[in-house]
């Protein structure tokens, strides 16, 4: 048993819960180890507050399962059976009469919510998401290794794609080479959509990359991230392609300034809100505030958008481990958009930035 | 009104059904045109079997959604809104009242559930995926226009790939070239996560691209799609580096005496399950049975698997408009792994294949 599924356990007890069935593909691995995503087919941990768990997956499958290190019942299934024929029968074989029952109410679908009530009697439910958050929010030493790496990565990208830079080349040829050279060292999958957009195409918020030439004078937005052995990481960079005029300047500077003070700003003990302030408060002072729109971060990790979500009025105190973005940004529609991004962790003495590309204005 | 909504109508006042709440990108992006996936944010249409439709979306993507074709209303919401005010306001604007609702069960999650139970006071609840399914099945010459486009550019990523293939590389540097001239052209989605695989890794069910280096005598296997305006083709195709053996051949003919058998035998009037048994009889025929572990086909369009299924114990009569992958394959653990596809469209004469790389026996 792992320290994970202690931690659910203890929460079902302190709730009266009987049982968790966490079917989530993130959840099951961050509390299995296993990383794997049947799509239609089941995948499902079931956690009890005294009982053995287990974890139900297509049976192709449970050897991978057992080779992940997930050391507890496997059950598997093939095409012809019915998963959830399976799933009665082991909790049954427990002896376990599951009343109240903890699903992830976002991710469970009507279809399968029919299979839970009529397997279990139409149990009380109760959501389990909150709970994963809570969990997950708090990263150990071994996911922080993940993510480290994958923040290396991300910084190897920039460095790609800032090389690639030069007059008249398309966003889709720079975010293509970009992408080559993450294949070639074997990385199969980013985090999001990789975005690299060019002009005025980075000051709208709905750009997406395309067929768009970089000119000279243009600020260049890269956005993208890397998954590493199942953690995501995720940096912004903005580059100038030749000579940028005063207003350019005068918005990375701002953005700049903004990014390094909530960077700064971060510690154990601080509140969310109070950093998207520090960064909020200097872009408003400039005469930016309504050019930026969104919130200051978010978390990461398994999920390149976890808790906690760094907003004006997230009162959610900062703790060690926490691992999230600080990527403030300016759109000007039709004259700029710049946005910085880093991925910090919060120590037991401030903070770390664990993406390293440089920030200062850099020009191609 | 466009046809595939009076379509969706009819079938609501053939089951009495008071109204359909359709959430499904793919569902929504078929009867409306328009394409968007908001994640955690509804995105929804209502379609009522008398009364007038309305889409509700993001208020950042109502101006996009107007300019995907869309004419009915279009009820937009802030982030500070609750969609399902409006979603309830709108109804009753129509002085309907939801008593019995189709909804897609396997796309809706349990949190939404929830909210439809609460604003419309739990209505029956009829499952809306059959239909779809039914009305996607068959393509209209629109759509035929972009998968054909899809399937051309399919095409062209096979040719890179071949064009790649050198002692010693890697997987992944073909996937990641096949990808980088995709991108160079533009496109900014595959179907799926592209396949390459060499000598034995194709031979694998649990086959995925890595740092496998191709050597004289592989069998490397491509697997790939690409996404067009919101359509999608799927190829496969095996091709020899240097001298294979005899047994790599045999392997390869009977797959694609297989396919050829399959695709001749397409067209209206005939089954799934036909199809099917033409190519599975030859492949058993030549002692492979067994090394055939997976079905046919499966219908493609807006998703990379939709229906038909071409299994061999589908009944399911086969019509002018279906678009199908026939994709038989063979791997024998450890001796080598061979699949030949196609995307074939049904016409009134009998079948034309939308895939055109060659399929004999390439050496490099």
């Amino acid at each position: 048993m792992n320290e994970r599924i202690a931690a659910l356990q203890e929460w079902l007890t302190q709730n009266t819960i009987d049982a968790a069935l966490i079917t989530a593909p993130e959840n099951v691995f961050y509390l299995s180890g296993f990383l794997s995503d049947p799509h239609e087919r089941l995948l499902a941990l079931a956690i009890f507050p005294d009982a053995e768990p287990f974890l139900a997956c297509p049976q192709m499958e449970t050897e991978d399962a057992r080779n992940s290190g997930w050391d507890g019942e496997i059950i598997g299934y093939s095409d012809i059976e019915d998963p959830w024929d399976k799933v009665k029968k082991s909790v049954a074989d427990r002896s376990i009469s599951i009343k109240r029952l903890a699903i992830e109410k976002e991710h469970m679908n009507v279809e399968r919510f029919e299979k839970v009530n009529a397997i279990f009697s139409v149990p009380d439910i109760f959501p389990a998401e909150e709970k994963m958050r809570q969990l997950r929010m708090v990263k150990t030493e071994d996911e922080l290794a993940m993510i480290r790496e994958a923040c290396r990565l991300a910084d190897f990208a920039i460095e790609v794609g800032v090389n690639e830079i030069s007059e008249g080349k398309t966003e889709m040829a720079i975010l293509a080479a970009i992408e080559y050279e993450l294949k070639k060292a074997g990385i199969t999958e980013m985090s999001f959509s990789t975005m690299v957009l060019t002009g005025i195409n980075a000051a709208s918020p709905h750009g997406t990359p395309g067929m768009t030439k970089v000119r000279h004078g243009d600020l260049v937005l890269f956005d993208l991230g890397v998954v590493y052995e199942g953690y995501c990481s995720d940096i912004t960079r903005t580059v100038a392609f030749g000579d940028i005029n005063e207003k350019q300047r005068e918005i990375y500077d701002t953005v700049l300034q903004a990014q390094e003070a909530a960077v700064a700003a971060s510690m154990a003990g601080t509140s969310c809100s109070e950093i998207d302030l520090t960064a909020r408060r200097i872009i408003s002072e400039k005469g930016y505030g309504e050019y930026f729109p969104h919130r200051l971060g978010h978390g990461l990790g398994i999920s390149v958008h976890e808790f906690p979500s760094l907003t004006e009025t997230n009162p959610l105190i900062l703790q060690p481990g926490m691992v999230f973005t600080i990527e403030p940004g300016i759109y000007v529609p039709d004259v700029a958009g710049v946005r910085i991004e880093d991925d910090i962790l919060i120590t037991d003495e401030g903070y770390e930035i664990l993406t390293k590309y440089p920030k200062a204005l850099q020009i191609i």
